[in-house]
């Protein structure tokens, strides 16, 4: 990866914090603290843990705005880390090649393909498919017929994305991700035999999502399951047909979410949360890894446990659970103690 | 996708329904009760909930037996959820188009090509496979040498089916599934390392079983992984060496089953649950979502929790967990109480 | 699969056992003792199972060392269980046959062929990979760009390994797996915007790794997502960034490991379990499926429950879990009698 050249004012003003010492300075890389040579920029968090920086090899830094100067060009900005991210993401960011479709992969005829595109070897593209510019396919990819796919979108090796789907601007699908499979519905007769419903919805992936390797978005059964704009996806997710996420949703990986179910904006959902058919959660809702929920949720709820409580209420029953063999031993010797003063009272 | 068109009286026929008002009335399309229009057929679950037809916009219905008559044509059955069902597949099914082998798949030279058979481009066919009739192998497909493959069996996009594993007929395999990869067997020395035993079995999938997407069934050690007739497996599903699953059983996504457990005819388990190796469970057994089972199970038996326990006796330790805290606090306050009255009675 | 023939003397020197009877016997094969025939060794775990021989239709057994001779030929070991996975491989391993690249595959022109190598149609190799002796790569599989991959491993159909990623010696990567897929992190501003934090590093899996089908594992922030030598990991497990699996250990599937946790040699992780991030796990720690984990911990601990305790304090915790309804309708009726006596007290 070869980064760009920037200087530390250049950077400073990208992430709108103030330069001070020598900001005509060239940053070429970007590394963290312990790893930073000669041309890097790195960033320090918390202002208090200014002695991580006394070996510091690198040549610029980013730092809390608690922090006025030190002997190294810096750049104070509100949230390191965040500024971290943005400089860090344009230092590695490259000019888009236009390679065009590889002679190996598979465009259907019907299939207008653009001019500023890269699709690799044995990929594989259907009929009719809208493809936006500056679109990235990896090799191993399907794209099924009648797809719609926005500008700057990158879809990874072996990714599948099935007939007549949605996806955005900006969007990243990681490797094996599975996007419009069938949603799982049947309806079962006095037999016990299941009959298919069809699903004939779609799956409709708004910008700037990022959806992780190996997870599945199933199509609704009929309209849209819905990833709306700006959420993330961990690896190995499952979204049920019908299913909204919306919008800078965060869900770890391993997380299920049954079908019809709907979250607000920037809800949180840890590692391994299993979420019931048909809830309704509003924004903000936190939800503690390998939680299992089954009911609605207001705006901020913060929940956990398995079935899922308030936070505060689940912290304590789990505390007093580890507390159970004794609360028994306690109980029995107190019913025993109580039997006994009530036959003194008899006698 | 263009719809059949049949006549109101041909539906009726389909679903041992019995339609009242005009049924020559020619239907074209299958939509919800919402969002129907001209030449659609909707279903009503409910009789119930008649009030949901007073905007209806489509041309027909599927209700209930209570309802006698509207002022639309009707097919009245037992269950219309079911008869939506199978008339909405009728009405999408489309003619095989035998499209052939295309000249960007890969097809072993040993194995022989049905006639009526659409392999699409980039699919990958080993060495002496067996091919059914009707069979669809979408791209990116990898089938594996010495395979067999019933009638009208669908595979999807970058589905994997390994080495001579058996698949029945009308069987669907979603994009992505792996059938036949290695069991998860080792044997360990003294010193910690361990060596693996080969897997040498297979799996068989029988007829009308469908498999969801990134879902991995393993083969057998020795012998047979065997999903049997009509089993229904969601999205990223584990089924781990020499499981068996039973005729119709339902597994919902994220499902883990260990090696060797065996289920039997009408079993549904929820997300996410995980079942230990080498169980057995009866028929009709209903695990909760999220559960995770370490024993057998008899026919019928609902059970749910980590580690499961019987549905009601899970339902009430729960109700309790929520009040330990509140418990705690009084059974300090009564060992108070109880110690207060000892020491009286002493007196 | 075409058997090796041995000796039952050069079998028995493999596993350093003692072979009692005809050791010139010529073995073909091996299967479990219910299904072994003539030409076939099978093997007894335990002495006391000794019946279990009366209709052994094979030639030759693996036994404890506790067995002195039967009518047939034997091998005496400590563990027969070992020596039979040990025996079983020999028999059935295959001379590597150097098929080459084959023509409807794809290697990219600046990366080097070894002669011994077997790459399959429609696998997919990028630019500047370095490849390792008898490297077999299965169709569907895609390796871009810088990786290495050592001797003697074998990449199954529809593998994912991303770019710069580093393979030992002796590595199984099963279907569907997703090795270097970007980490999970994002810095967000006030807003709720999440931006993507450059994934930069590698994942380095050592030798003699397994890895299943459809798992991922994500390349580091920096530095190196590190699977150890002799680990093995089932199917649709989660390893995510920076996050490093110590020598020998065994994670079974549908695990998943948060962000930079480290385990140290010959942990267990049972079905489903969640690790949290930023934990340290000392040597042969053993944690029961399904748990949940949110603390370091030492050598040797064996743990269980969400959250996850030590195992005997879990045990007996979940036991008295099921009495919580009883224990709920004791502590109100002592309450009542308390409040009784004191009453009765005050008169």
């Amino acid at each position: 990866m070869t980064n760009k050249k920037r200087t530390v004012a250049e950077l400073a003003k990208l992430v709108e914090g103030e330069s001070v010492g020598d900001d005509k300075l060239v940053i070429t890389g970007f590394a963290p603290l312990e790893t930073a040579s000669t041309g890097d920029i790195s960033f320090l968090v918390k202002a208090k843990d200014k002695r991580l920086l006394a070996d510091f090899q690198g040549s610029a830094v980013i730092v809390p705005e608690e922090i006025e100067e030190l002997e190294l060009p810096i750049i104070r900005v509100q949230d390191p880390y965040l500024a971290a991210a943005k400089i860090h993401t344009l230092l590695l960011e490259e000019e888009f090649v236009a390679k065009g479709v590889h002679a190996r992969a598979y465009v259907h005829e019907s299939t207008p393909v653009p001019e500023q595109i890269a699709v690799a070897p044995l990929a594989c593209i259907g009929a009719r498919v809208q493809l936006g510019e500056r679109v990235v396919i990896d090799s191993g990819v399907v794209i099924e017929d009648d797809v719609e796919i926005g500008d700057d979108t990158l879809l990874k090796s072996n990714v599948t994305i099935e007939k007549g789907c949605k996806i955005g601007n900006r969007v990243i699908i990681h490797a094996g991700a599975v996007i419009g499979s069938d949603g799982y519905g049947y309806a079962t007769d006095k037999m016990g035999t299941h009959f298919k419903r069809p699903q004939v919805g779609i799956v409709q992936i708004d910008d700037d999502v990022e959806i992780g390797a190996n997870s599945c978005v199933d199509r609704a059964a009929y309209g849209v399951t819905h990833i709306k704009a700006g959420a993330k996806i961990d690896n190995l997710v499952m979204i049920a047909h019908n299913v909204v996420i919306g919008e800078n949703s965060l869900l770890v990986s391993q997380v299920g979410i049954a079908g019809s179910t709907t979250l607000g904006r920037n809800v949180v959902l840890g590692g391994q949360v299993g979420l019931a058919d048909h809830l309704t959660f509003g924004d903000g809702v936190m939800v503690a890894g390998g939680s299992g929920v089954h009911n609605n949720q207001e705006d901020g709820a913060m929940i956990g446990g398995y079935p899922a409580l308030p936070m505060r209420q689940w912290v304590r029953s789990v505390s007093q659970f580890t507390k159970l063999p004794q609360m028994g031993r306690d109980l029995r010797r107190v019913k025993k103690a109580v039997a006994a003063l009530e036959d003194e009272e008899k006698e």
